[in-house]
């Protein structure tokens, strides 16, 4: 077995320089009387591999040149410095602002033109996710936050601004897991737990809370309400480096499923170099699988025919490279000879309870799950 | 200044008694021969009003009857018993589930036969409505959650499910508000704020939350992360009945943001009967208005063109009976005479920090709201 990629996280100061390093490189090529060059590497799918050694999705050597005198690459250049002075801003003073944020702080109509530095946010989005492969920043340690949208509860202590959170006494609603949760931002004093569950819908967290599923199994209960957001996927990495616990992934039975329990353990296509620090190659999936409508006796009529679409994005996830195992084609195999996907919602059909007292206990207690 | 109508909420033996009743109607009914009705107030827009008593929407006080022996009502009679069944499940156990897992739990295959009782969840929502305003209890007080999607911080302290939360303590996360927030299920110990601040957005409440706003300015922070839930509602009713706190509304400036703070205020139409413990009538509203822009220099090019749909959105708004004030009637026509939509994002355009040391400062001293 491998080990996942390791970094230290970059301290705010550290980045402050890598953002001032880029001004400069434009200083000191002025002042050679040269022409300023970026040197950025390439954020595409042929710029992309899956790693056998670390058994996560990532970013390959090839970097294209963005230079300032060159009519196809100056504007990308000038915003290129636009984005990176707002976000050394972001560093002096301490604050984290979100995209959209960023995308305002940046426009303005350039003097004596009645061109705008940015038309729209999909054009400084790309600026950001640049400076964080080219600076190797990931976009947390840039200071620039993205929805939060996770909830969690368990036996943990965190400090966040100063506070210190009991994880364990926040009632049934759970502590809001914010954006950015690098060690900068957020020190997990303790945690006693023996697992992470990471659940995709909300529903099934509120559900487990409620029945209190946590304390009676000792694991943090972590959901991201839909595909995990960065910060979710943050913490559960490094609750998995820090206290070397498992991370076990539920999911509806589809292939959207299938997909975000992918993503939390290879990464994603899309931000592959976010995978050395986002994803956990141990992590596990502990169904829906495909079996367990039938192991458990649900019924047909709760399964949901597959579409053209669940099909096709199941023969595509098919195909990846990290679902060659063998495990894995015959899940996702049966799924499509079925015709039906299952949420884990259909589980209530049983009883409103089941997945806490006999779904999980008995995965747990089977380890039955899949690699 | 008329009081919002209030009414004691049910506890759950009240709520489980509702329930039993229901079938106790359907067991009179078969013992004298008869046949079972249930009657059942109308909701829809024929059947609701604006109080200009109460200030806000009301479900008026049309019925339908829904009959056994009737071929064109049985199966709905038939649903409304079995979910009638599931929900008394909920009181009993203790247990609150999602509209999904209520849908799951009712579905099964009708006895040497190939119909099921409900095709989909879009059969089963509209009956929790029906049994809400029939038995006149929010679908909270019948323990039916919704997703979860709000997010507080602010000097007080809940008690949830025997957890004792002080929500000045909870750094930059902050407490996940649940989909159920009534008094049974939480208390609000203690709250020392001046106001509650609903923000649409949960970019600027983690703006504000970073910047410590709440603190210098003693205000409770919520949001919804858009249209608010109904918890994040209920909770900012709550904090305005029990702790006479003013509500701000803080949305962007088009015809979207007018109607989440008409919502938070009157109620909404579609759901008319949740107005009697969800609306604010005193809620404000804090912008931005369409003066704001020029007010605080904001350049022309960080608005947006209004669209075909955010005009005919403005226009329909323009002609509700509650916004018929004149101050409503200006501010809407100024949106549309200036073609352009402004987002609350936009104020970084001036500074990152500009929200939390300027707008809303100025705002608050001037006493500069919509009512």
């Amino acid at each position: 077995m491998t080990t996942p990629i390791r970094r230290k996280a970059r301290s705010s100061k550290d980045v402050e320089e890598l953002l001032i390093s880029l001004a400069d490189n434009v200083i000191d090529a002025a002042r050679d009387g040269a022409d300023p060059v970026l040197k950025i590497p390439v954020r595409a799918l042929s710029n992309v591999e899956f790693s056998k050694k670390t058994r996560v999705i990532e970013l390959g050597g090839n970097k294209t040149e963005r230079t300032f005198f060159n009519l196809g690459t100056a504007k990308k250049f000038m915003q290129t410095v636009l984005v990176g002075d707002a976000l050394s801003v972001l560093q002096r003073e301490g604050l984290s602002r979100s995209l959209r944020e960023i995308y305002y702080r940046t426009k303005h109509t350039i003097a004596d033109s009645n061109e705008n530095t940015f038309d729209g946010q999909e054009e400084s989005d790309p600026i950001i996710e640049d400076l964080e492969v080219t600076l190797e920043c990931l976009r947390e340690e840039l200071h620039v936050r993205a929805e939060a949208a996770g909830t969690l509860v368990g036996p943990m202590t965190i400090v966040d601004d100063g506070d210190t959170i009991d994880c364990a006494r926040l009632g049934k609603g759970g502590y809001a897991v914010p954006s950015i949760v690098e060690p900068e931002e957020i020190r997990i004093k303790r945690c006693t737990a023996d697992f992470v569950l990471l659940i995709e819908k909300g529903t099934q967290w509120n559900a487990l809370n409620e029945d209190k599923f946590w304390k009676r199994w000792n694991c943090v209960l972590l959901t991201g309400n839909g595909q995990p957001p960065r910060g979710v996927r943050r913490l559960a990495r490094r609750l998995h480096d820090e206290y070397k616990l498992p991370v076990y992934v539920l999911v509806d039975n589809d292939p959207w499923g299938y997909y975000i329990y992918s993503v939390v353990k290879q990464g994603s296509i899309n931000l592959a170099f976010e995978s050395m620090r986002m994803a956990i190659p141990d992590a596990k999936f502990i169904g829906l699988s495909s079996r367990d409508p039938q192991n458990h006796g649900l019924p047909r009529n709760v399964g949901i025919k597959l579409n053209d679409k669940d099909i096709a994005r199941a023969k595509e996830i098919k195909n990846y490279q990290w679902f060659q195992k063998k495990e894995w084609q015959t899940e996702i195999d049966l799924m499509l000879r079925s015709g039906l996907k299952y949420e884990l919602d259909a589980l209530a059909n049983k009883d409103f309870r089941y997945l806490t007292t006999d779904y999980l206990p008995k995965k747990l207690k089977d380890k039955d799950w899949l690699d």
